[in-house]
């Protein structure tokens, strides 16, 4: 499938890790719609990856390049202009660790240290991206930036811990910036809250087993996975969504205008039923 | 438990039918702390429920009259300005009927006549009442009106059917208003998103055990009872909230800023069990 | 400019009156995407309008309905899938109207007849329009319902009036539908919230004129047209937006996330200026 | 004025500089409501500021506490306990500041040493006052605990800067927190979300006195001031609101609510004039 929506377009794809990311699949759909892009995550995930693979099969370079560090953005930047031979007309920061939830510590007794570094990888990155491409003038008019979300941002999720806060500052930043890059190059800033989906990343999340299924009960569509998050990503580096700006967009088949559903309802009776009948 | 929060001030509460009524518990405790009121509800209501009791209970006038009907709003306002002894401070709404909710008739097969008394009784009511206040200059200065709501305004809840649509109205309805009044009088107006209650119009409302249960389980502090719910309106009516307008204010435990919680979890993920061991 | 997004696909128009409409354009694109549609208006718009002119460059049937009339809209479809030649892939209702606006009557002396009008005309039409189709099982396999909304429906815009609170009422059926019909046939069901837009429709709200200057200066990338309406209207009607539903999306140039811009205060300030001077 | 809401209750107050704070006006409050209350501010503050004489009036403890390290915020909750001679019953949390508002630096040119300042002091010292009262389980049962916010959390106001991400950042740390105390020890946890109002910490803002301005225009009651923002945190301290938790409560004469007033659109009309004529 390919409408050529992004014919021409240069773009930036941050995150991409194995064929179960988010970011994976937007770079497959961006190249098909026919994009030039390239590819950006750690070191560690380049060497360790099979990214390498992907930027084979799409022809895209990648620039290892750790998100937190302002030179190494620099650095994406400018080596994606020259490659992409102009400015940059999307970029999608698809980015998020909690070390709090790797090492299994709960919301009330949080290390400080590792907050620092959920809202620094998770949230700040994405000021830093943009920061870094507004100095170094690196966006086409009327580009498209896009980070991914949850609703974790809005709404508690056991388990979801402080990525939850870190999502909630993501939004938050996404909106500031977009003020500011909407008036200086008409560029757009928005998040794309998606279903709760199986990555790798996401597996760290605890209990994101029972959360996929509870979730999936409760929206009408069903879960959005992360092909269907890579077609609406298309959509907005697209030119057909030139004025959607500082928006939180939910790809998530409804889950999120949901109070309850059949479906949830009846699963939930019966659970209520088993615990009373022990 | 008296504050005095509400001494000497004057106030109409729509819709008290019996003990179960949320509008009963709040005529209760307004005249303990310190309000004179009185109290009306439908010709029939007033006629079959047992609020006579609590009018005498209460030295509470009952004036009975149809919400829908502008004149007879205006004798509420009329007589209650009477009998009271001057403007009003505090007006309580409380009042909401589905047809097709009482008849079964599911979401995707409404009758329009019933849809159009729903939206009558249940919202256009509250405008109905704030007009009529308006005309005759009833409130006093910075009074403060409420209605009552609940989260379907929001999301959807399988079962409230046209009753959610009802109070997304009745909350617009209350911005509006809220900025009309603001700029004349200094009135308040706000509405309280209560947690699900168990009370004789809840009840018709398919399904609300299982959503009383399922909303108790999310909500952290558990769901908001009717006397809980009369706390919150005192605080509402009373002086320390005078700059508090056009808001949707949940009562609820927590419910409204919920994902999803353990207790709950717990419970789905043992009604998946009981499902997959059929 | 095509993308062949909507190829092969079969959608009515409900509300495209002269080529200042947003549902022309929306018609124009649709078509240009590949698309096969049909047009409907009411009697008097299809007689009086310009509509015939579009029908005819479009290759596209009119079929005269009042939107209000469950027997016209269940012609709409029969007709439109004979014509077409199969299920309807998408829909889009642009239909709203406030007699109490026309008649400038403020919002605290509304004709409450009117209102009746304001509600079944703006907003109802819209369930009368997925009921039908819904009964009909009209709608094909994924498709997609849209309506247009706007901002009004959560903040207090003066002179807006009752049409508030009816975009209110209709993005709360957006949401009671797109539930049901999400789980029945995996329709979509959105609304776009859109700019301020110079419209025949529009131009009856009094002081549209300045509402459009504060929200082109507050919005950071400016109003968004109609044009730019249209393509995000093509966007929700593809293939690329399968899981979205239950979302009212805002199409506003960033307006909806605007506190206050840089512009609009130093307007402000040289407004306060100019009175001080006076 | 008092309702001996808070008799019996004891509470901390962070934040309080002098008698332009919210939280200076809060302890006043407190005070005359009948709570027994422990004052803190840093060192710096307390030496500078005018707090003692305000510790004096109230007869209340003055605890230095720096409140990003949790060795002090350990010791206020332990002194607090001895002084006050029992479990706390309410904490306000009024504490914020920006490294990058006070050096001028713009959204687009943050230092980031400076905004993780800004993330500490003025959101994630929130999350460590709670997670160390969690800790030594210093709370009452039904306690209740408040933030002070704005909406730059929500929406973008020029020159609000890094303090807009930082108030989402601690909105979304007391729903957090809201969920796990709540389950713990029906412990409340909400922010109050204040009209810009003039005190030294606001102060700071560039173009601080525009923005009060046009707020004031566009809210129906005007903005609130310093003493109506204590009215409504003695409210949520008190047991008439047991069941309200993890929500943003607008106290704001209506301002969050309104997308445009007369009042203001008729000033910014005259400002177009001034310019267009100029």
């Amino acid at each position: 499938m390919s409408y050529n929506l992004l014919k021409g377009k240069r773009g930036i794809i941050f995150g991409a890790l194995n064929d179960m990311s988010i970011a994976w699949k937007v770079a497959e759909r961006a190249v098909e719609e026919g994009a030039m892009i390239t590819l950006t995550n750690t070191p560690v995930a380049v060497r360790m990856g099979e990214i390498s693979a992907l930027g084979e099969k799409l022809n895209a370079e990648i620039i290892p390049a750790d998100a937190t560090s302002v030179e190494d953005i620099e650095q994406v930047f400018a080596r994606s202009m020259e490659v992409l031979g102009g400015k940059i007309d999307f970029v999608l920061h698809s980015i998020g660790m909690s070390p709090n939830v790797r090492k299994g510590r709960p919301y009330e007794d949080l290390d400080y240290k590792m907050l620092e570094k959920t809202y620094d990888i998770s949230a700040v990155s994405f000021h830093k991206v943009m920061q870094v491409a507004y100095k170094m003038d690196a966006m086409a008019e009327g580009g498209s930036i896009l980070a991914l979300s949850y609703i974790a941002a809005q709404r508690t999720f056991v388990g979801y811990n402080d990525m939850a806060d870190a999502k909630a500052l993501l939004e938050s930043i996404a909106r500031s910036f977009g003020y500011v890059y909407g008036r200086h190059r008409g560029v757009r800033v928005n998040t794309i809250s998606q279903s709760p989906t199986v990555t790798t990343a996401g597996s760290g999340v605890k209990g994101m087993g029972s959360l996929l299924d509870v979730s999936d009960k409760i929206s009408p569509l069903g879960n959005a996975d992360a092909n269907e998050c890579a077609n609406y990503c298309i959509v907005m580096f697209s030119d057909l969504t030139r004025k959607v700006t500082m928006q939180n967009l939910f790809n998530d088949g409804g889950f999120s205008s949901m109070g309850m559903s059949l479906d949830a309802i009846e699963v939930f009776n019966k659970g209520l039923e088993a615990e009373e009948n022990k």
